[in-house]
């Protein structure tokens, strides 16, 4: 076999096989085949495309180029969730709570942020001495004790992945569906959950920016999980401006918490729901999702919910003094108000420029070296729909550097486009796919 | 400028400006651009292909990457031919005295043979002493003195079109007409010819096997010379079988030497006396290529042509007693006999696997480290269209190892196609591309 001649076949529009497959993952993974063959064939991938067949396979290749989670030592079913990466996205950290308050083991790899979107590890870091970094045994102990745990990668999860993004990161090789999905869903399935949602974001904020190529993707990637083995589903959701209110590490990680406790925003709490209901439909818990968003409402209410954060804290050996008291959340030295120039409605509210903004207030990296701001960010206090006056305050900057701050609030300034009510009222959630298909809404 | 963004707009159907192309190659050959990225913008112009103006800069640009061979110290107006490659293709050492001897200097600097083709400076070799490497002077002189000159490149002519070569070859990206195209031409327009005629071999034993792509490349050639400001004009030729009868380096410089005395086969001499004819209309030598071909026959018949021939062994330093006795050429120790087993007609006699069986021989070159036996080759007694009795020799193998004799001689035997007459006659000429258009023939 011969890279060679599988880089013609694809250029020639023919289908790759399983050896094929295999023989490129291996051989580029240990370095065998060169970065400027394989560039040359992702390029090729690029216009011609992979079928379901090959876009399965080239997974399983990844997943086998590296360790394989075993979370067997767990207890039950166990559920995952991936976001496809927004801004003010804390879904994960009040989902997962949610189900483990309801009995369903909630085992969580997370990643750090990168550019405009925010990363739950980082969010979680916000309390002092917060432990991300947890081997195999510590996992499955604190889920069977706790039934949650959210870490890090320390295991070696796909390396055939890692290598591949970093080469299409650089040779314009990133926006193929078959690419984009095995990449996501190789990490997924390294570790060994029994049923995984994914929430593919679609808006100003999102990777995908429309809805058919979300469907798209979604559709792939439930095709991969399935074909592995996996019950997975994926929702499709907005994320034309920021969910919830918050974005920026510790305000974030307050608003998790408030909403756990009954008092967060209504489009965060109402995704959680569904994406929650869904979850312990998958795991078996309830028999509905009807059934499922009673049971969560009432763990919201009963305080099980915001317990079971609190033990996800303590058991990763974090500061439960910051969950007790969110006063002693990192707080940055300034908060400046940023006023409306206009009366109106909010008829938008770019999510990556909003990240964007944050991430020059240091809440977010730049790349991989970057150091964090924990306190900084911005509070969203109108939000798009919503009706505002003249001189009313639209938004707070949590800032430590005035300068940042006021260049930030300019910006602000711009993205708040005020104007008369939208015809149509937005949408939180467009639709699901699961291996029956899709249904919008 | 970003090699990442300019990736991205060719692969996103976009032109790429002068300037662009210009960086790629500038940085490229300087290799601040990785291999990698370049072999992805490589596929995707393989994809989206380049247009006129692209395609001529990029010419430009490989040209100036290197060393420009200034010919204007040459009297006159200097004429150049180039052939796409073929197997036993003796044409610029037919063209190149006809032409000097009509007073048109002929420069030409060739390449060696590789693979199933072979090389005009190989062949040259065959002579005891003939001296390749001249510098510029010697050129110069050469040319002022004799009209003719044929050695090989010494300057670094295109070394940006040498590096992507060996780049699109591990990375199944040479098949796009404008990077061919731009290959080729940089070579040719770096030396300071006033007018080029190029041969675009078609058939089994050439790199374009239709005559629609024959024909686009050959466009695209002449779109590029004269865009450069050269005179350039294509014919396409015949490729299917091997040209005139011997397959070998001494073989075939006994061939061409006898078609410079009015004694070689009708086909090598019919292309010559076409080629020769435009050249000489190309230099104003004459008015019409009537007129032109006249000139040549005369200049073959009063024995000039071949003096010119033994003038440029001379200049070059070859040992001309091999010219005034051709039986003084490098000879093989073996001469096998290839028998027909059939009588009929020769229905085909497929170009690649006769120059095959040469190398194999020893006649060529497998890789640029090979060494060459000038002596072996084939000699092709009947060819297409011939009529063939039971036990008449079809070919006259020429080796020093038997059993690689009787190798080839299997092969042979399987090469001749034996059977009914075919329809319609060979055809040698295919058609011209000029400036002005395609004429078919």
């Amino acid at each position: 076999m011969r890279i060679y001649d599988i880089i013609k076949k694809k250029r020639d529009k023919e289908e790759l096989t399983t050896e094929e497959i295999n023989f490129i993952v291996e051989k580029y993974t240990n370095g065998e085949i060169p970065d400027y063959q394989m560039s040359a064939l992702l390029m090729a991938i690029y216009f011609n495309k992979m079928n379901k067949r090959e876009t399965l396979d080239l997974t399983k290749a990844m997943i086998n180029s590296g360790d394989i989670v075993d979370l067997s030592g767990i207890n039950g079913i166990k559920v995952d969730k991936h976001s496809t990466g927004g801004v003010g996205d804390t879904v994960t950290l009040i989902v997962g709570p949610m189900v483990a308050a309801c009995g369903v083991p909630f085992v969580k790899m997370s990643g750090r942020g990168l550019g405009h979107t925010g990363g739950t590890l980082d969010k979680l870091e916000s309390f002092r001495g917060f432990r991300v970094e947890l081997d195999d045994e510590e996992l499955i102990n604190n889920a069977n004790q706790t039934n949650i745990c959210i870490c890090s990668q320390t295991a070696n999860i796909a390396p055939a992945d890692k290598k591949l993004y970093a080469l299409r990161d650089v040779t314009a090789t990133v926006e193929n569906l078959s690419l984009i999905a095995s990449s996501i869903m190789s990490k997924k399935l390294a570790i060994g959950s029994n049923a995984i949602i994914l929430d593919v974001k679609i808006g100003s904020g999102a990777f995908m920016k429309k809805l058919d190529d979300a469907i798209e993707l979604a559709k792939a990637m439930v095709d991969i999980g399935q074909g592995y083995g996996r019950e997975t589903i994926a929702v499709i959701s907005n994320m034309d401006e920021p969910l919830g209110r918050a974005v920026g590490n510790a305000l974030e990680v307050k608003e998790a918490i408030e909403t756990l406790q009954g008092n967060g925003p209504e489009d965060l709490l109402q995704l959680s729901l569904f994406i929650g209901s869904k979850l312990l439909v998958l795991a078996k818990r309830v028999e509905t999702e009807i059934e499922g968003r009673e049971l969560l409402e009432q763990i919201i209410k009963s305080g099980a919910a915001y317990d079971k954060f609190k033990e996800l804290v303590k058991y990763q050996e974090g500061d439960i003094s910051q969950v007790e008291n969110l006063n002693l959340l990192p707080k940055s030295e300034y908060i400046i108000q940023v006023k409306s120039t206009k009366s109106g409605y909010v008829k938008s509210l770019n999510a990556e420029e909003i990240g964007q903004c944050a991430l020059l207030l240091g809440a977010g990296r730049e790349n991989m070296e970057s150091t964090i701001d924990y306190s900084s960010g911005i509070i969203l206090v109108k939000k798009v729909d919503d009706k505002v006056e003249i001189d009313e305050t639209l938004a707070e900057i949590h800032c430590n550097d005035m300068e940042l701050g006021k260049e930030v609030e300019k910006r602000l300034q711009n993205i708040y486009v005020i104007g008369t009510r939208n015809e149509e009222p937005k949408k939180l959630i467009y639709g699901l796919v699961t291996k029956d298909g899709v249904e919008l809404y």
